[in-house]
């Protein structure tokens, strides 16, 4: 009984997502859903990506949280368009709840749109959004053991940032066992390490993006 | 609607959830409900308490995950009864999830039950098992604002175990703020700082269960 409720609204979720989808697709913005544990570091990824892409693409970002409005606030300090959708309890943002949220946001004009799920490793993985692609943020002191886990968010994701690198000297870690469990779930995975306080990876994750913007530029 | 069905599950869980409450009374075992992020390390802070209390006590676990018996495998290493509920995609265990386990595990001669609940800071705050207290597991990395941020848990929760306090000196992490924000929420919340790398604190996360016991049996 309550699987089928919940199958009702997955498919409920999905026909919106994909609506949304079509509304991105015409207005040529590329669509990036984060999603990642709670403190894994989602807002500091973005922050990097911003800082090294906004003199170069027109970026905005929605923020989804069950409270507060601190990462919105943090985001519209570097000066890009920037939305704050609180949930109000609910775990995950869901595809209704973005395509309200576009009615009083002007993305038509963007060429990325990022949108930063509720911190939660579980429930975000499950709801489209109207997406381009999902990226993973999974910090080094979770512990590598998370791909197998927790398997949905690695097999639907295109990229894992793996964040907080530099606290691999005092974790009990070793990235080759994460890669390697990550690439058993989804083989097409991209994996890049990254450190928001050293700046490692950053190069890396906004050559990641812009090679992403590039081939949908030569698809025309 | 959406919120009408969920009301609907939560009230059949809270009526299910009395009747286990109703069962580990009258067999006088004491329930504890662990709930943190992935990777907050609820594992280790069990490990450290079954080693320092299980000469005293008679203790069981069940491990709640969505995939995997790792963490069952790692407790029954210790000798204490365990048993491995997985919960298929589920973000959270619910009470008849633990209700249809008590079938099969020898709980009767146990003085505590320890639920190590799925990886989530949200989804499993809201879900009553039948337990005495929930303990909230939250770690340095993860950031001094999660009580702001994820407040259900933390207002639901006798005892938060700040974790990994051995990572402060490598993260921008303030414990004070933390604290204060935490018991802002919950002016009656138990506040303990432990590390599973360096021991400590494991004295007072055993001294806070002991003690709780020693109530519970002055009370008769």
């Amino acid at each position: 009984m309550e699987i089928k409720v919940l199958s009702n609204l997955l498919k409920a979720n999905d026909a919106i997502a994909e609506q949304n989808r079509k509304t991105f697709r015409e207005n040529k913005v590329t669509v990036y859903n984060l999603i990642g544990s709670p403190g894994a570091g989602k807002t500091s990824v973005l922050e990097v990506a911003i800082e090294r892409l906004k003199g170069q693409y027109r970026i905005g970002v929605i923020e989804g949280d069950i409270a507060t409005s601190r990462d919105a606030e943090r985001i519209a300090k570097l000066g890009v368009e920037t939305l704050q959708i609180n949930t109000r309890g609910a775990c995950h943002l869901d595809a209704n709840m973005i395509a309200s949220a576009l009615s009083e946001f002007p993305y038509q004009g963007l060429d990325m749109l990022f949108i930063e799920n509720v911190g939660n490793l579980v429930c975000p993985a499950g709801y489209a959004l109207g997406e381009d692609a999902k990226i993973v943020v999974i910090s080094v002191p979770e512990g590598e053991d998370k791909p197998a886990k927790y398997p949905l968010i690695f097999r639907n994701a295109s990229l894992m940032l793996l964040n907080k690198i530099d606290l691999i000297p005092y974790c009990d870690f070793d990235i080759e066992t994460m890669k390697q469990d990550a690439l058993g779930v989804n083989p097409a995975l991209d994996v890049i390490g990254t450190s928001c306080t050293s700046g490692e990876g950053a190069e890396e994750w906004a050559a990641w993006l812009t090679s992403r913007m590039q081939q949908r530029d030569s698809r025309g």
